[in-house]
C-alpha cells in the first residue's frame, strides 16, 4: 500500500512559461519517494541493503503552477529480484498532473553491488495504509 | 544532425551519496536543448510554433560527481506530426552516465494547442553539424 | 506582525558534507516571503505596485539537514519610503538556524521604477497575527 | 590575486519575471568560489584544513536573464585570523549585474571547531593571477 505526498509549488520553481520547470518533477518525486521510505522505517546502514535510481519515466497531462499545491501518490507497481518500480501519480484537485515510474534498484549499503530486494523490505511495504 | 553540449558539475548539484542528484539530469538535457533550440535561430514568437515536454526517459548507467564535466550529444531521433523525440547521450570521458529520451509536442505559440511541426523547423535540424 | 513558515528538509537539498546547500537558504526564504505575501491578499496587477530583492544578508548559526523541519519567522523589521526590510529567523526546534534580511524595493507593476510604499500595504501587514 | 568565472544562464534559472530567480546566485557564487578553491590546489583533507561559510551579503544592481552569461570576479577581500572574506562581482559585458560578499570560517577538517587560516593558504592565494 502507498501513500500520499502533498508539495506546495515553491515561486522559484516556475519558469518563464508561468508553469512549473520540468526538472522539477523528479526532485517532488524524490522527495515523495523519500517520504515514502522514511514511512517504512527501513535502515539502509543497519540492514546492508540501500538503493539506487536506475531509470526514470515520467510523462505530463498538464501543467503545474504558483499556489498549485501537488499531490502525488506513490506505491509500488512492480517487484523484480533486485530491482522494483515505484509509480507516482501526481494531481491538482481532480486535475491529472503528471504519472511518473522509477526503477530502483537494491545494492549493498555503501556500495554499488546489485543485492536482492529482502522479504524483510517488501513486507514492510504491505503494511501501509495510503 | 545534433549538437554536443558540456556541462561542468557544480558543488551544489551534488547530493549526500557523492553524486549529482537525479532531478539535476533532466535540468542538463533542458539546457542541452535549449542550445540546440539556439542553435537553429528558430524564433517561436515570429514563426508562430513553439514546444511543450510531453514525457522523459532516463536511465542511468554510472554517477557523475563533483569535478566531472558531462558531455551531452544532441539529436532528434524521432519525427511525427505534431512531435519529435530528442536523444541525449551523456558521458564522462569514455565511460557512459546516462542516456534520455525527452517527447515534444508542437503547439501554436503561447497556447497549448497542437501544432504540426513546420517542414522549415525539420529543415533547420538538418544543416547543424555535430 | 509576522507568520511563521514550515519547511521540511528535501533530500536533494542536502550536499556532499551533509548540509543544506546554502542557496537553498534564500529559495526557504523566498518562499516564506511569498507566503506572507499571499497572506495580505496584496493584488500586485490590481493595486499598481510591486517588489523586487535589492538586497539579502543571510548569516547561519548552525546546519539542517535530512529530516529537518525549518520554522521560519517572517515579519518586516524596517520601513522606508520607497523599500522595507523583512526580517527572517529560522529553527530547528529550538536550535537556531539562520537569520536574513531581504530589502524590498517597492516598484510600479511591470517596471523597475522605484514607487513609495502604499500607505495600504503597509496597514495590511499590521494585521496579520503570528 | 582572484580569477574571473563565467556562468552562462540556464533556462530554468529563469523566474516568471523573466529574470534570474534570486537563490540561484548563492550558487553561481558557491560555483565561483569553489574554481577559485581548486585553482589553490588546496586538499582539505590532507591539510586537515576547511572552510565553512559563515555569512553572505548580496545586492543587486540590475537583472540577469535568458542567454545572459554572467562574468564573475572572485578575490579574497579580508584576512582574519579564523576566517576570511571573499568577494564577488557578476556582470554580463560591461553592465554591473550583482556584487556579494561571503565570510567563510576556518575548522579543523571534517568538524565544525575554528581552526586559524594557515599561513601557506593565504600563500597560496597569493599567486593567482586574474
Amino acid at each position: 500500500m502507498g501513500i500520499r505526498h502533498e508539495i506546495r509549488v515553491r515561486y522559484g520553481e516556475v519558469d518563464l512559461q508561468g508553469v512549473v520547470f520540468n526538472a522539477h518533477y523528479l526532485a517532488y518525486c524524490d522527495d515523495a519517494a523519500d517520504t515514502w521510505f522514511r514511512s517504512l522505517a527501513w535502515d539502509p546502514a543497519r540492514s546492508g541493503w540501500d538503493v539506487m535510481v536506475k531509470k526514470a519515466v515520467i510523462e505530463w497531462h498538464g501543467p503545474a503552477g504558483l499556489g498549485d499545491v501537488l499531490a502525488i501518490d506513490v506505491d509500488v507497481t512492480r517487484w523484480g529480484t533486485t530491482s522494483f518500480d515505484v509509480g507516482f501519480t501526481g494531481a491538482v484537485g481532480q486535475r491529472a498532473v503528471f504519472g511518473a515510474t522509477l526503477t530502483y534498484v537494491g545494492v549493498g549499503y555503501g556500495t554499488a553491488v546489485p543485492a536482492p530486494v529482502p522479504a524483510s523490505f517488501k513486507a514492510a511495504t504491505a503494511t501501509l495504509s495510503p
